[in-house]
């Protein structure tokens, strides 16, 4: 696996909330603005905002008040990318919380555990353009 | 504040297990390796594992269970910046965990909590080194 970040999503409570904070007070724009998310791109990666039951839920994990507060995710290039790792993580005996698949924003995905419960994502995602080297560098129109 | 990523520190249990899985099952190559504190080099930001229990102490945040997992860090050029910034939140009412003070690795550092108490560190590391964009090349020699 590269050592390679493309996003970091934190499980917010209110997104509102939070927008308003990330944008008056820190004053960011933000990239891509909807409903249900809220992503600001950083230095080759992008910071997400999202509403944490939303998030546990995508990440599959149970809500046990400390469960997914946050996300890392790291993007591949094809499908193909996502399941050539997951297969090395099986070989390894890692805590897999949520075998790849299609999902609903129109990406592949899955997530894994390291030891201390913290979650990665790793996702196909057709929307996202990145430099050769990897750095995300926005989103495609949807 | 720019919207950009410095460091993300992963709160960890056990420092040698984290290390192992991060080495062996992922298979990155450490940027620094010392007894309490291990990072990698992403892409343009540096990726740290750190003692749980000494994370929260950094912060100044209580350990109740669901308290600084992780948190995210933006480095600046110089002190006076990192103090720029803290007047600016604390005129915006922001909830301030640590006011900048100078730290035993040498730094200069304070830390802000977002709406959901997630913990942004606003450092000067004389340490780091940067780019003009401010992504991270790499650390000088300490």
């Amino acid at each position: 696996m590269q050592p390679r970040l493309s996003f970091i999503t934190l499980g917010v409570a209110d997104l509102e909330r939070s927008k308003r904070f990330y944008t008056r007070v820190l004053g960011w724009k933000p990239m891509h603005d909807e409903a249900a998310i809220v992503m600001f791109l950083l230095n080759g990666m992008v910071l997400s905002l999202f509403v944490q039951e939303a998030l546990m839920d995508d990440a599959q994990v149970k809500n046990d008040g400390r469960g997914a507060r946050f996300t890392l995710a790291q993007c591949l290039r094809s499908p193909e990318e996502v399941d050539a790792l997951f297969a090395r993580l099986l070989k390894h005996k890692v805590t897999i919380t949520k075998m790849p698949k299609k999902v609903f924003w129109g990406g592949y995905s899955g997530y894994f555990a390291d030891p201390d419960g913290h979650l990665w994502e790793i996702a196909h995602n057709p929307f996202l353009r990145m430099d050769a080297e990897g750095n995300v560098l926005g989103m495609s129109d949807v």
